[in-house]
Order: structure tokens, then sequence, then C-alpha cells
């Protein structure tokens, strides 16, 4: 859609139809009192509607439709898909009836650590196990997982994820920071996890999305949800759809504390499915940094209609070198997932 | 807490220390190897920290307890506060064991179409009538409410309101939108509404609290957690601790669409239940400003603990003449509540 | 502008029509190969938007037009206001060739220490004379200026201002922070002043507005230039469009420290002038909160085209009961006026 | 420093303590009334504050000084960096007394156009050459630049610049997206700009370092200045100083419209040189994404102090194919060259 100024003269508004029409369609003039508004008829995705912002008498240029067609809900039906997608890893099922959970330390740190934890999470009733190898730092003076001591023990940690994996039942997910690390992890896990600091980062998405294994994507803490699904639509445009979206908080608005690290968007939940075809799922550890709310904040992601949680346990907080502050132990997961999938029972319809 | 810049002088920290005593509290000092810090012994309220933060070798004052006492959830007890104040009016109970529901249409339009939506939710197991007639608006060139074409209207409005209130068994409530209204308003409500659009407004906080009726507090769309609560702090500190919070909702972050009018901040509910020992409601309707997202934050919000919820309800939306979009029937309340009263059984231990 | 959902049926495209028709204005439909959209021809403040979105088969529906009208430089020449509109006060001018400044304490604390000021600011080349009397805070515990002690304090403390400004020959602002000041405020000043938290305060807006002062408008931290825009329009509703609009801050986005209280928005100072005929200033000590900060930001505002600063001066900036982290000396003022005016003559085409 | 709880015992004191001894640093304990605070004496990096903050009895745990030390002013006098660093490139300088112009196409397009534009740019005063030719895009739909259809086009583009650049004596900048492009881009440029997509890509930045040219590094549209000096900190851990802060605007906050594309922050230009020996430009092209405020806000980021601009100039701006709305012509670029640097003179003391 293109709106015209107020003074924009006869031949302006011709130029912009016959640059419309370059792209091969048509445009229909409506003309109000103050403005002409001029609505493209035909695929908008052909325009480029920042050059036509640019034309003389132009005052907004703009697509009517989503920006996003290949995981689009409404536009999904030519495909033949009419509910929610859903990705089977094994016998994991994501996007289904039942709510997944995911569990497992923010780190991995040793082996025995990681077994005995993860021993732990599937007890509690945890379907797929995490724990990152690569851990993304704000800053550089702090520990950034073994991942990044180099190869030697990055392969070391993802052996012990996937053995712990096997051991257990579960399959894995761990994070890629780089593109230097897709080619290394996909050889480990079963799940390949974008983190949020990698949101707009096109290349690795792209080099993630090549392997195709479920690419586990988390939303930025600075993007909007419809950003969020632009470039969800880059791993869907190599041929991979098996996305599982994952809500994990914003950044906050405002003068003085919230007392959260992020802040949840628990509306992006139902907005995402109603927009896309694709489960969405919730990171309530990263999304409040805080234990004492990962309770509520699982159940609250739970009624909102979530598929799934991710959540981060330790069974000695006290001893993990990342995000302690954050971490609750298997006896608390547990309690979460009995509720949880009591809650979704009566809430989801 | 007062740090001191790395190269002040003994003679600046004396200066500060000197300073705090004039207050008459008392300085703790602890050098580190690169700063000073001085911890205050004694009631922080009676030192001016931007007065100190301003002397020389000062690099930063601030205080470290809470800026708000009365409504503090850990100074309580001095105050005898040990768990959630429950607010009662009449037989209704705000911060008990039942979740709170406060449901109407957005605004008063009409005595019959008032009656007839408050013997529906009445019916679908409301607890209280809201209602508009002092509307805030963005545009004045939009409906104002009927409250703002002058007092005798005003007044029939909220007669209407007190009479459909007493007709059906429900205390009422709406919203003064400025210092001139609330003399006139408490005369017809059992609870005054503070709109978020005027959190700041502290001479309207100061005179709504001094009618002694409980007053329903809404945090303002700009708002952190800490300023809400540093502005209910004003209500509290006119005598009247019967204050309802409530999150509905700070404007989103990011370039591009979030699909919702606002973004509700659900880990607020827990944050506020530990830091005060108010309760706190949450209102779906104006966040999402989305029908269809109704169901799903209502659920949620519960999940999370919230003591009640707030929801427009009109049982002809069409002709609604203020935010039609985003009201639901009273068929859709009941649903919502039903289930909600499930959910809190189970979620909320 | 309407734009249908992709399946909306002829019939609740049909009903759309109808509604607008109902408003009094006619309707051009383009259909598109996904959507249709729906134009409106007329005037379309007659039509509510909200309405319309709520019908059946709308996807979206919103006003083209800019939602003020009456400051819109666009519109203005149906008012043969063709440029600039430039507020004079007495001998000095708001918004022509020479940059305005406005310069004084935070909050009058004496008369002593207001008229010392206001000497030195005058000497220093400033125009108008503030200072607070009823200060907005955050907190209940901090200092309310002398106007919350009580009218015969507040009448004291203006009258000192009024005096002061008489003095020293320079036209006086002070805050209105409620509709009660607004009476007797307007007996001793020159311009009101509504500050930042009160906004979205639209009775206020109207109080101040009948008074027939000029008003200077201070935009929200947390609004839009649009919603700042919409608001400046409830004065002009009342008659009034003697606006001062300043733009003073707004909420900084994101985790960590900005080292500055507000995050200036110098681009609105442009962008305003484009959209409206009014005069913008900028206030350089509340966005930033740092004293030396104040210099680069004031050379900056100019430098982007405002059309003036106010600047908080205090003489001994430690004895200031209110912001003292953010006041500069009159010689640092001077310095300031003295560079902004040369720069003003190379900047401003 | 820690606070600890106002319940803590003195055994989880004296744990906290043994703690810090365990990482090599010595505690200073400063009891006040409610809380007891303990300050760190020695090399706080060597501590884990998210392990203490999880330990029994701690209220809040973090590090007093800045989390960046490479590049951090008040640290860098143990380096021997008193002020701002210069970076030189051949005869060009960043950082010194006069402002540095950086200016060309949004992306490279063709060798003509390209060489055409440099002429343009370098007789109207520019220095440095820009041209993108990995473009980063919001929707996968877009065009990507000529390095996203592969090698032998990127290439190709790289060899247009590089000669460009030769052809009329300026070093030229483009931007890597992906560590792939890392080593192939190096080889064609004089400096190497990591976008603000990226900020948080700690690997990119890492390769990017380790190539030893100047690195312009802007920061993302959802971090704090404090965010975006932590990952300026990465490059200079690869021991790699010579960076280029740029700020380019960030995501806006508030409902309805702001008019600019990003809020640009030039406050963040003087906070940046207080906090670190660093320059820092500015690009006003991305900030405002509108041709009609480039002038404006170049002169105002000038007159804030910064140490340059990075403006897009498009001769035929009909024709450019990415961002063609804010793209401003030489001739414009010239003039504000011009003014530019006579505001210099008067604004930086």
């Amino acid at each position: 859609m293109i709106i015209m100024k107020k003074d924009a003269t006869p031949e302006q508004i011709q130029h912009v139809i016959d640059e419309v029409a370059r792209a091969g369609l048509r445009t229909d003039v409506s003309r109000g009192q103050h403005l002409t508004v001029l609505g493209l008829v035909g695929d908008e995705r052909r325009v480029d509607f920042a050059h036509l912002a640019a034309l003389p008498g132009v005052k907004e240029a703009r697509m009517i439709e989503a920006p996003y067609k290949l995981i689009n809900r409404e536009y999904s039906s030519a495909y033949g898909e009419t509910s929610t997608h859903i990705i089977k890893i094994g016998p994991v099922e994501i996007g289904g009836e039942e709510p997944l959970f995911i569990a497992g330390p923010c780190a991995v740190e040793s082996r025995e650590a990681l077994f005995r934890i993860a021993e732990q999470v599937k007890a509690a009733g945890a379907h797929v196990l995490r724990g990152g190898v690569f851990k993304p730092r704000s800053s550089v003076h702090s520990f950034q997982g073994l991942g990044s001591a180099g190869n030697d023990e990055a392969v070391e940690a993802l052996t012990w994820l996937k053995e712990a994996g096997e051991a257990f039942g579960m399959p894995v997910v761990t994070e890629v920071r780089g593109e230097a690390q897709v080619e290394l992890v996909s050889q480990f896990v079963d799940i390949i996890q974008i983190g949020s600091r990698n949101m707009y980062d096109q290349d690795l998405l792209q080099a993630a999305a090549r392997k195709n294994l479920p690419v586990m994507f988390k939303r930025h803490f600075g993007a909007s949800v419809e950003e969020f699904l632009c470039f969800a639509e880059y791993i869907a445009a190599e041929g991979n759809k098996d996305i599982i979206l994952c809500e994990r908080g914003i950044v906050p608005v405002g003068k003085g504390k919230n007392f959260t690290r992020y802040l949840l968007d628990l509306a992006a939940v139902p907005v995402v499915q109603k927009e896309t075809f694709l489960p969405i799922i919730v990171d309530p550890s990263h999304a409040t940094g805080r234990r004492d709310l990962i309770r509520s904040m699982s159940l609250a992601s739970i009624a909102a209609g979530a598929s799934g949680l991710m959540i981060e346990v330790h069974d000695r907080p006290e001893e993990a070198l990342v995000d302690a502050s954050q971490m609750i132990s298997p006896a608390e997961l547990k309690e979460i997932i009995t509720v949880a999938r009591q809650l979704r029972q009566i809430a989801v319809k």
C-alpha cells in the first residue's frame, strides 16, 4: 500500500504506478479528501517498498501482507499445513497434545555432573536434555563454557552430552554461537539451538538450517514478534520447517528496577500460534533469572498455551559456574512438570 | 550506600561522613583496592542522597533499602502485616483464597445496556461491576465517555452504575481521571480506580486515597515495577492501605509489530507479591486489545498467581463506542471464570 | 483505511461499507490477490476505527491522516499558519530567529537564593526564569518542593518567583502538577509548565490551556512523538495555540547502564518541526541528569534546530535540595549560551 | 560488592568471606542497621559473582568496577593511554582534531555507479569510502547485496570497492555479516565493519579482531551503552585496540509513531568518550532512515563531540536498490561537511 502526500502531483502518482508496473503488479487508486492511497494488486513480495517510499510525492509505502510466508498459518493451506506443525525426534513430539519439557544444566561442566543431572531430570519427567558448550557471555572476563577453550574440550563436552542423552533416552540440544561450530555440533546433537543474541545472524541461521536437524530458535531480547518470525523465515527458506520457536523475554522498559532479568512476553505465545503453524515453547529461566519465579512463570506459560518449557536445572546450584541464581532443583522440576500437565488438560481446549 | 571515587581524598571522605552525621546517621567505611564504600547505619530516609552524590569525591550515592516502606513485605512485620493484605468490600474479598473477577463494559453508555450487561456478568460469576464514566483517550477528537460531557451527564451515568451494582449485588468501580472528579465519584462507587495514564499523578493519588475507599491502582505503561510501587506508596502514605494493584501491560520494545496493544508483564505478579503485601490483579483486556487473546492471558494470569482479573465484557460488542475490539461476551466470561477457578486450585499452593 | 481478512465474505465487506457510510464517508474498494483494502473518502475523524476493527472479517483498521489537526503543519495552511508559530511574551520571542534560554534552579528554595541565581542567569544571557514550586517526585519520602507544604508556603514561593522575574526583567515559568494548582499558579507566572509525568493528564491540560497563558508542554518519558502531539492537541483544542513543546528524554531500552537518566531524542526536534508549526525546545538537565553532559547536549540541541533550551542552574549546587547532580553554574551557562548562539548562526539555514 | 540479606547469619557471612578468599581476594565488612555490605579487595575479575549471589544469605552480589577494563579510560592510565586513542589509516586519522567523514552508497551495486559516487564523495570532502557487499536484511525475500549471491560476485564487488578506494585515494570499509566472510573481506578493505545486528556475535568479533585491521563496531539497536562497551572489550581482548565505535540509533519506545527508523542516542557520544579512550562516530542515515533529517542529525552529532560521521550517499537515489529513502546527494554531503567543520571548531573545546 502506498500513501501519497497531500500535494502529490498527478505526474508523481503516475510515476509510482509505473514503478509498480515494472515489478509486474497493478495499482488501484483511491482518492480521499486529503490523501490518495494506492493499493497494489499482485504479489507484494516482488515490490521494494523502501524504493517506492523514496519516490517524490510518496508519504508512506508498506507491505500489507505478512513479510513471512513460508511459516505463515494463513498462507500455509496452500502447502497442506492446516494445524500446528508437529516435530518428531525419535519418540518425542513437539507441538502436539502433550507439553514438552527440556531440562538440564546451563553449562556442561563435567561428565559426572552432567550424567548425575541427566538422570534426575529424566526421572522428573523431562523429554530432552539441554547443556551449553559454547556459552554466549556479556563479558569477555566471564567463564565462556568449555567450548570456547578450543576444539578438544568442546568435542569432549559434546561427547558427554551425546552419551548422557543416549544413557537416559533423551534427545539432546545445545547452542551454536558461530558458524564455525555448526558442523561440529550437528554431529552430536538432535536439536541445534540458536540463542537469543544470534537471532539476527542470518548467515548462522542458514548454516544451521542446512543441517536438516530441528532448530530451536530463540527470540532476541530486543526483537518484536514480527522480526522474530521474519528471521525464522530464513530457516524455513532453506527448506527446514522443523523450527521450535522459543520466547525468553525481552528487555524491560522504564526507570528503576523490574526485579527480573528480562520481561517475559507471554502474549507472544498465542500470537505466534495464530500467525504461524510452528510450535512455541518458553524459557522461564533466562527470562526471569530468578529461581523463585520459575514455577509461576512455567505454569503461566502452559496456561497461555505454550507447547513446552526449557528449564535450567542443577542438583547443586551453588557449584554451578554460570547463572546459578536461576537454576532449580530436580525435585522442583518434577513438581512443575506434574502441575503443568494438569493445567494443560484444563486450560487448552 | 555511598561509593567514593578512586581518587577521593581522606578529607572528602570525612566530609561525607560529617554530612551523614548531620542527618543523624552513622557511617561504616569499607576500603577496597580501587574504591571506598560508605554504608549508612540508621534510617536512610533522613538522608538526601542527591545532595551526597553532588559532594566532591563521591562516585555514586544511593539508598540500599527499598524506596517504598509502608507497603513493603519485608518491612511490614513491624506493622504486624505478615501475609497478603486482604481487602474486604461487603461480602467480597480481594487477596484471599478465591480469585476476584471484575467485569463490565469499557464505558457506561446507557442505563439499559449497563443493566443488561451487569445482569449477565453477575450470572457469569463476576464479583465487581466496572464501567467507565470519565474515559481517558489518546485523541481529543475521540468519544470521551459520558463524564466529559459535563456534570449532569456524569452524575446520571454514575447513578446508573451505583444502581446497577445494587440491583445485582456487586460493588462497583470506575475511574477518576482528574482531581476534580474525586469528590463526585467517591459518592457513587465502592472502589476508586486510578488509570494507567494517571499513575504518576501524585496529587490525584493523594486526593483519591483520602476518600478512604479501596483504590484500584494501575501500572503506567512506561513504568518499572519499582516506580509502580513507589507511587502506590503515595496512597499508603495517606493512611490508606486498601490498594489493589493492577498490571495492564507496558509499551513494547522493538521494530515491527508485536500484534498486541501492550506487552503484558506477568512476572510482575509474583514479583509484586514478594515485594509487597498488597494484592495484584491483571487486566488482559487493555494489555492485549484483542478479544481472541483474553482467554489465554486470563488463564496465564491466574496460573501466575494473580488475585483476580478485570475483564471488559459487552453483550453486543459491535455497538460498543470504545474499545470494541477487546470485549468478550458474557458467555466467554463465564467459561474463563470456570476454568480460572480450577486452575487456581491446582496452580497456587 | 481498512484491510479485510483473506477469507472475508462479500457480506462482511458490505457491512463495513455500510458502517462507514453511517459516519458520512464513502469507501473505495481495492481487491488485491490475497486481501481487500477499503479506502475511506471523507473526513476520517468522524470514523471510530476501533469500532471498525471489531467488525467481522476486518484484519486492520486505522486512520491514514494524522490524529492531530489543529497543530498540524500540513493542515495549518487553512488557518493561515504557514511557518513556525512565534510565541511572544513581552519582549521575549519563542520560535523565531534567536534561540530562547530558560534557566533557574530546579526548585525554589528561598527568596535569597532565588534572587541571587536569577541575577546571575540574567547576566549569563537567559531570557526566562524557571523555578519549581510543586515538584513531582518519585518517592513520597523525598522533598516535594515548597508547594506541597500547603498553600501559604506555595503562595510565598510563587511570590518570590514573580518578584524575581520582575526584578531582573524575565518572564517566569513554573510547573503545575495537579488541577488544583492551576488557578493559583496562573496568577503568578507568564508561562505554565506541564511536566513530563502529567503529559497524559488531559483534564490538567485543559484546565491549564483555559488560562490563556503560554503552556510549556513536556513529552512524557514513555511517549512516542505521535502521542506527544496528540496530547498537545488537547491544549490547542481549548483555543490556546501558544504551546512550547519540550523534549526531555525518554526511558532507555536495554540491559545494563546507559549512564544517563533518560535518553534524549534529538531527532524529535526536526521531526516535530516538520509535523507541526509549534516551537520545540530541549531540557538537557532532566534528560541526562549529569552536569558534565549539559554542555554537549545543549550544543547538539541547537545544532539540531531547537528553538531554545531549558537548563537548571544553581550557584551553589551542593546546597540544592533537589537534583543537585545535574545543575550547572551561571558561568557554565554563560559559556553555553555564547557558543550556542554562534552555532545557531552556522547550523540553521 | 556483596550485600547480605537482613537476616543473614554470622556463619553465612563467614561463608561468603571464605569463598571470596578462595579466589584470592580479601573482604571488608560494613555492618549497617538493616544490611551488611561486603566490599572486595583485589581483582574482582577472579570472582564469580553469580556464584556468590547464590550463596545462602546473599541479597545481591555485583562487580563495582566497570566490566570493561582494556578500553576503560579510568583504568587505561596503567596502560599509558591517557587521551583518546587516535587510529591512523594511511593519511587518515580517526579520533584526532578533525572530524572524519565516511561516505558512499548503502550497497555496492555496479562498478560504474560505485566509481561515479566515489569520485563525488571524495570531491565533497569524504575521507573513507563505504559500500555494502554483504547486506543484513530483515526479510529473506529482500535483496541481500551482491555478497550473498555467492563468492564470485562477492569477490567482484570487493574488488570494485578496493579499486575505487585506490582510484580516489580513500581507505575503504565494508561490513562482515558472518565469520565465513572475514578472511575474504580482510584482503580487500582497510577497515572491517561489524554491523548493529552482529554486535553480540562474539565469535565474529574475535575473528574480525584477529585480522589486525581497524574495526568499525556499531551498537546494537537493543543494547545499552554498557553492553556496547562490554562487547567492544571482546575485540580489545584479542589485542586489537583500533576500534571505531559507532552510534546508529536504538529501538524506540512507546505507542504510536516516532517518525524515524530508530532513536539516535547522542548522549552516548560524550558518555562513551568519558568511559573509554576509543573514538566514536555517528551514522545518521540508519538512525533516522530519512533523507530530510540527515543534515540536522549530522550537525547535532558533531556538536555533541563525535569524532566523525558515516553517511550514505547516492547520486541517483531513485535507482538505489537498498534504503533509497535515507540517501543524500553528494551536493548535500558537501554542504554538511563544510558546516560540520565550522561547528566542530566552535563547539569542541
